[in-house]
């Protein structure tokens, strides 16, 4: 399929709350995802770049979504992970066309609540 | 009413929650929708395609979304359902300029949380 | 200040949930919302299309967002309202430029759910 | 890094619930926030400007985003804080390019909910 998206994508925020209700139950951890999708048939080099409220940004850090394939990147899981409860803010940048969508689950309490958003492309 | 919209939409997230805490209310079940709007004269022919973490992509699947219609696409009720707790994402192209919004419902505890986002349109 | 924002927008996704745990308090009755935002210096002439799933159009139903001012539209209070519990999808069109962001608040449980998005501008 | 972003953004959407279930706890307590992500290598000169329904805009409230830095404003940090339980909107300005998102965090019962969107960039 051609390619769709943008090369640069920022999201303004982002905060992963500390601590989780239920902490032995990876799926309901609370975390936040940039989930990357790379329609095209080449594979995508992306570096992701974290912004912070009062030091230099951190990365970039590099990781490959493959062609055709969707990635969706948890922030802790980076290799110097973004530390909990601190705003921080991300670019996602690409040498191929992709779309990056930003979401977090908020485990705080026993319930569960979600944000998500379209990533800023251009 | 003039057409509004794009013919080729990308949804970066997608995640359908493992099971429901009241799965005998099909309003209350975990799902995942794509919004559809065709505000044009005329049908559209619409194709989705899902993208997966580690294999290629299924479908297309094709729909029509009649003239000055809408259409909540539950991804559960697609010709090959989508895996609950699977990472994927989604393409949805049509004929005619159409419109996208991704929305999640996640009913895993005894509350519901809920996500929306417009997806990416070129 | 200049104005802000675009003439038509569309929001695709509209659901107003069943009932509500806590009814007699209007904040948390379940709701569907259009905000608009009229930065502009004239009032801005508003109409708002309802699309469905298996019938024509609704509307135009018309309104003024004065000039600097901010409406938080309610579906429900509309001239006819939206029914509840039913899927449908809506386009704001405007004289002049505006700005719409589409909210739901989910009150079915007793806990609320919240999701919001732009609307898609062109 | 080269900026990304406008220098304009509105946000239609805009409403501080009252009270919180836990209010002892500043991370816990309702609140909105304007997320604001500067790539660029200059400082940016900020200026935030919020609408009503019913008298004119307040404001514009200026503020600085250090180069490659992010910024989470809490409206109720403004000069003259957004009062709560009432309907505004909002409009960010920048003399330099910048990204904003828009972030609602709802504790007005014990659970919380959640709803952020990009703003709407010109």
């Amino acid at each position: 399929m051609t390619e769709i998206g943008k090369r640069r994508w920022a999201i303004a925020e982002g905060y992963i709350p500390p601590g989780s209700a239920d902490p032995d139950d990876p799926a309901l951890v609370s975390h936040e995802t940039a989930c990357i999708l790379n329609t095209g048939d080449e594979d995508a080099n992306v570096s992701v770049t974290i912004y912070c409220k009062d030091r230099e940004p951190a990365g970039p850090y590099r990781l490959v979504v493959g062609a055709r394939r969707t990635l969706h990147l948890r922030f802790k899981d980076l290799k110097e992970p973004v530390p909990r409860d601190t705003d921080y803010a991300s670019v996602v940048e690409s040498d191929m066309p992709i779309v990056v969508q930003h979401t977090r689950l908020d485990c705080r309490r026993s319930e569960v609540a979600l944000l998500s958003t379209m990533a800023f492309g251009s």
